[in-house]
């Protein structure tokens, strides 16, 4: 979908011809009331869920357990929105998108987006699609904070936040772990200042950048049960600098795959607005809380910790929002919010009824 | 000191004409049975403190806090010893040596080197000094790896036993964490190989691996003290990818300063034998428990973690050997072990006195 007139960024910076690329699953109610942004996160997409009609079931969805008939997002009942994120690489308007004015990809002339802008994006988009507000807005880790964004920025637009496995504002150890991740880009002599369009990916940079991800991700009770110490295909040890322990295969093999999907100079983009993103600053403190929110956290997750889910939680009750919060009991650190379904549904699923409750009742009044 | 024969490696590999560098501090009694061997981690050298004698106090130690006259480890009453590890870049040889088979530099023609082979050099070098039996061993991190070595590999050399804040063996994501170091050090083009000694050091790629380090030395609580999510020499968003966060400034620092006085190929060796080390297989099932062991974690070190020295007072136990265990509060993470003298030094100097008192029992018998 064409944006329509120009984009003004946090930055200062302004972008013509946005483009972005989104899915739908489920069907929009006449009352154009029972819409649902779900929002995804660093290296996810617009393909939230495999399609369930037709014959398209190829691409399994990013979150095929939780969005789909009968699941915790159930597309019997709500209709399904998904968008790339304004930055990205899969569709929507990016570092690896040409340039109008020059004829050649962005590269680093992309000017750097903020959360924020992403929802500016994600809003203009629903404008096309004449659907004035949603029943709720849903995400994860950066997806979350996009969610919690939604609820500051677009509060008349938005019925319910759903916040999983995210932040306020990231740790200077999160920040850290995303600053290495940029340096192995950087640092990746095919990176040719973000300018490699035509000489191929910084694989190695990129590579890297995402071996520290996944460390992150994983628990370390998760990566005790996963690998241990096993080797891999040895029985000793090989004295050499080569793979030999399971979990440097696992490493290398998530980030080798992780080359051939993803764009460098966006991982370089998603990681700096994660970094800039400060929700503790946005909260108004006038003027009545309109949506209402569930916060949800994993007990194992070390990057978006249970205490920084509460901090959101006190926040949101400081101003007066009425907000639900969990934990969610799970071994599979921050990777959980992919991986525990159940967990999730267990709250999420009645806490969009509720929604729908009110919405019922509204047109009943 | 040039050790005598040649010495044979875990790996099968045999070294000619081995060079150890060594520090002395204090003064050898007469009956030799005041020696303190102290070992060092991954980054350190035999300059474990500054020199207390002459005028040659001009480099600070890396443990000042720690040895020296009237401190934990008292150079007023022990002789103590720290040479740096085979494998190492400040003295003994290591793959920055040169082979005097080719007359160049090792570099990944050095053979791989364990802990146990670096226990084994010290064991050499105490013998060419004349030391048969040490009051005690201690060390840190890699470091009291070694100290573990030695209460198994000499039982009968080493009287105490001092392992603080270390692991009897990597976790999953300790060694995940020392791979993605080896591969943004492997990744890096001057890194040429390994034979970049006329180049240049790989920079780059050693300071990313330095980087990944920092973040595992300290505690999201220390940094959250320490830098939080303030920026450097900025009020705003630089909306730029340059260092803009404390945090991001801090850890270029260590970098930079890292591999100006660091080798990148002895940071591939010291990184592999610690992942190797498997100290669990190797406490004997038989015989009598001969050296007596104090182990020390701190709170907030997630790297090696209070379980993990928890799991060595467990297998110590179970073996019948004398063991003494505390957990010192800390903020610091694994970096308390040279941060925090004063909560070592309180379960380190009674050891030690105790070490002193039975050694001059049986002097009087």
């Amino acid at each position: 979908m064409a944006l329509e007139g120009a984009l003004t960024l946090a930055s200062g910076a302004t972008l013509h011809d946005v483009t972005v690329a989104y899915e739908t699953f489920g069907t929009l109610a006449p009352a154009r009331d029972n819409a649902v942004l779900v929002c995804h996160a660093l290296s996810g997409d617009a393909h939230v869920a495999a399609s369930a009609d037709g014959d398209g079931r190829t691409r399994p969805g990013w979150w095929d357990a939780m969005v789909g008939p009968g699941l915790a997002i159930d597309t019997d009942r709500f209709f399904v929105i998904c968008a790339n994120v304004l930055g990205g690489c899969s569709g929507t308007t990016g570092p690896s998108s040409i340039d109008a004015a020059s004829g050649t990809p962005w590269g680093l002339r992309f000017p750097l987006v903020t959360i924020e802008d992403m929802v500016d994006t994600q809003a203009r988009l629903l404008d096309r699609l004449g659907i004035d507000r949603l029943a709720a807005v849903v995400g994860g880790s950066m997806g979350g904070m996009q969610a919690l964004a939604w609820g500051t920025r677009y509060p008349h637009r938005v019925e319910r936040v759903v916040a999983v496995a995210t932040t306020a504002r990231l740790s200077a150890q999160a920040i850290a772990f995303n600053e290495v991740g940029r340096q192995a880009i950087l640092a990746d002599p095919d990176f040719r200042d973000g300018d490699y369009y035509a000489s191929g990916n910084p694989h190695r940079g990129l590579g890297i950048a995402r071996m520290v991800g996944h460390i992150t991700y994983l628990s370390d009770e998760s990566m005790r049960a996963k690998f241990g110490r096993r080797l891999r295909d040895r029985t000793s040890r090989a004295f050499d600098f080569v793979t030999e322990f399971e979990v440097e295969s696992y490493l290398a093999h998530q980030g080798a795959r992780f080359v051939e999907r993803f764009d460098a100079n966006t991982y370089l983009y998603m990681t700096k607005a994660m970094d800039y993103f400060d929700w503790t600053t946005s909260l108004p403190t006038t003027g009545p809380c309109l949506p209402t929110f569930l916060v949800l956290s994993f007990s194992s997750d070390w990057l978006f910790t249970t205490a920084e889910s509460l901090e959101i939680v006190r926040l949101l009750r400081e101003r007066g929002c009425a907000v639900s919060f969990a934990e969610i009991g799970s071994p599979y650190g921050h990777d959980a919010f992919l991986l525990e379904p159940e967990g999730q549904r267990m709250f999420i699923e009645p806490f969009l009824a509720d929604a729908g409750a009110r919405r019922d009742e509204r047109r009943a009044s």
